[in-house]
C-alpha cells in the first residue's frame, strides 16, 4: 500500500528578492497567490533582479516532503515537454516521488510561479499556469488511485475548467476505493473566487481538511477561528488549521488540540511552510501516529523549510524524525 | 568609458549536493571542469537528487560580480532561444550587465553545467556546452569592444573551434583599440588540452593574467609557485595567482605581494570563488586602486560567494566596499 497521491498544479518557482516598494510599484498583493497571464508574467520577471529556479507547486511540494520523510508519495499534474518541464519531473522523481502524468506535447509552456520574497520573509506569488490547464480527467487513473491510502488535493486547480474535472474524478474514484481524501484550501482569494465549489467538495465529505486561519474564515465566516473550525468539522473528519508562528489547531471527533509551532531563530522565506506542514502531518497519519505527534512532525518540516529559500527540502526530512 | 567586457561560455548551472561515493560511482573528477556530451549530461542529471537552476558561466559570473560592485560590465556569449537561454539573459541583464549577443535560433540547446557539491564545499563541474559552440567571430563587434577599458577572456571557449576564433578576434580588436586584455586560465585540464594555444596568447602579451596555483604550474612547470609566477610575468604585465584560503600572489613590475584571503567561518560551496575574486580585483583596477586594495576587494567578493550555493552574488557586492 502506498501512502499519498497528491494532485495539483505542476509549477517551477522563479524566486527573487524584492522590497515592499517593489510590491507597491508593481501592484503585487503581499502574501497571496495571484494568477497572471503570460504577458504580465514576462513583465514582472523583467522587473526583478537575478532569480533562482527551483521546482514548486503546492501539492507537489507536499509530495516531495512526504517522500523526503520516507513516505511513498505520488503526484499527478501537467507540465509541457520543455526544459522547465524536464526540470520539474527530474526534481520530483529524484526525490522519490512517483510521477506518471505524461507531458503535454502542444499548448502553453510549463507553468511558472514568480515568487518574490520581501525582507520580512513573506512570499507573494504570481502564477502563470501554462501547461497546468491541460490536466484532464484522462490523467486520473483508477489503477493508480487504488494503490494509495490517501489522495491529497490542492485547491488551485479549481481556477481551470479541465483540471477542476480532474479533481472531481480523483475524489469520486478515491471514495469508490475507500481511499481517504485530504484537501487544502490553498489560498483565501481562490476560495473567494470558488466558494460554492469548495462547499460542494466539503458536502461530499473530506477526511482531512488543511487551511490557514484566513482561508478557513473565508470559507466559514465566523466571529473567531474556533467557531470556523467547528463549522468546518461538520464536513471534515479532521480539520487542521495552521496559524503560522502560533502553531496549529487540530480538531477531530475525539479531541481538539493546539499544537505549538517549532521555534525558528531566523526565518528566511515562508514559501512552502504550509505544504511542508501538510507533508509532515500526513506522514504522521500514514504512520498511525497520535494527532499531537503528527502535528509535531508537521511543525518540524515547516520549521526546516522556512529557514531557506524555496519550498522543497534541502536535506532528508527523515533526519528530523530522529530528534 | 565602460569598464570590462567579458567573453566566455554562457551556461546555466544545475546545482545539486552529492557525496564522495557518488563522485566515485559516477567517475566524476573532483574539483575540476569536465566536458560532457548531451547523453552523459542527461545520465548524470538522472542520478542526482533535486537540483536548483542558477545562471553561471565563469566570465559571465565575473561580469555579474563587477556590475554588482557598481562597475560597467558587458558580456559576450551564446545561448539558444529556449527557456534556459531566457533565464541566462534575464539574470545577467537584471544584474545590470550589457548582453547584446543574439540567441541562436537553431542548433543545440543552451549550455548547462551540472555542478555537484560535496560536503567539503568542493564543486565538480560537468559541462554540456550546447549552444556555446555557436559563438562566432561575427558576435565580436568592433564598436562594442572600443567602448571598454578592458576585455576579460575565460579559457574555456578554447575547447570549441568557432568560439576560439571569437576569442582571437576579441584579442586582436582589443589590442588595435588600446583596450587592455585580461585572461583567466580557467582550468588545469583545459590548459593541458591546449597548452600551445595558451602559450600563443601569452606571447601576444596579456595585461592581467588570472590563475590558481594548479593552473599556473600546469602552464609553467616549475619547482614552486613563485618560480611559475616569475615565468608568467615575462608574458603578462600583472600576474594574479589565487591560492584558495591562503590568499593570492599579485606580481607586477614594481612589486610582488601576497594578499591574505578573507576569513570565512562556514564555507558552503566554492563555486564561483575565482570568478568573484576576478570581479573584485578588476573592479579595483578600473577604480585605480593600489594593487593590495584591489586584491582585498577580490577577497571580499570571493568570501561572500563561498558562503552560499551558486556562483552569482546574492546581495549588492558594493555593500562590501563600505567596510
Amino acid at each position: 500500500m502506498r501512502d499519498v497521491l497528491a494532485v495539483g498544479n505542476a509549477l517551477v518557482d522563479v524566486v527573487a528578492d524584492v522590497d515592499d516598494a517593489w510590491l507597491a510599484a508593481n501592484d503585487v498583493m503581499k502574501g497571496v497567490m495571484t494568477l497572471v497571464d503570460e504577458a504580465r508574467a514576462e513583465a514582472l520577471y523583467a522587473r526583478v533582479g537575478p532569480a533562482v529556479e527551483v521546482s514548486g507547486g503546492s501539492a507537489a511540494n507536499t509530495a516531495a516532503g512526504l517522500a523526503s520523510l520516507g513516505g511513498k508519495a505520488g503526484f499527478v499534474g501537467k507540465v509541457r515537454d520543455d526544459q522547465l518541464g524536464k526540470i520539474f519531473r527530474h526534481d520530483l522523481t529524484a526525490q522519490g516521488v512517483q510521477f506518471n502524468t505524461s507531458a503535454a506535447k502542444t499548448g502553453p509552456a510549463t507553468g511558472r510561479c514568480l515568487s518574490v520574497v520581501t525582507p520580512d520573509a513573506q512570499r507573494s506569488m504570481n502564477t502563470f499556469l501554462g501547461a497546468c490547464e491541460n490536466l484532464t480527467d484522462e490523467d486520473i487513473k483508477d489503477g493508480e488511485i487504488s494503490q494509495y491510502r490517501m489522495v491529497y488535493l490542492e485547491g488551485y486547480p479549481f481556477d481551470l475548467p479541465k483540471p477542476r474535472e480532474a479533481l472531481a474524478k480523483t475524489m469520486t474514484l478515491a471514495k469508490s476505493h475507500g481511499v481517504q481524501v485530504a484537501l487544502t484550501l490553498s489560498d483565501s482569494w481562490l476560495i473567494a473566487r470558488h466558494t460554492p465549489l469548495f462547499r460542494d467538495y466539503l458536502m461530499m465529505g473530506i477526511d482531512v481538511l488543511f487551511a490557514n486561519e484566513q482561508e478557513l474564515m473565508t470559507l466559514f465566516p465566523a466571529a473567531d477561528v474556533q467557531k470556523a473550525v467547528a463549522s468546518a468539522r461538520r464536513h471534515a473528519r479532521l480539520v487542521v488549521c495552521t496559524q503560522s508562528e502560533k502553531g496549529a489547531i487540530v480538531s477531530a471527533a475525539e479531541e481538539t488540540l493546539h499544537s505549538p509551532a517549532e521555534r525558528v531563530s531566523h526565518v528566511v522565506d515562508t514559501t512552502g511552510a504550509g505544504d511542508m506542514f501538510a507533508a509532515g502531518f500526513l506522514f504522521g497519519l500514514c504512520q498511525n501516529m497520535p494527532l499531537p505527534k503528527a502535528a509535531r512532525v508537521g511543525h518540524l518540516c515547516a520549521g526546516h523549510i522556512i529557514q531557506h529559500h524555496g519550498a522543497r527540502p534541502k536535506m532528508a526530512l527523515s533526519a528530523l524524525l530522529a530528534v
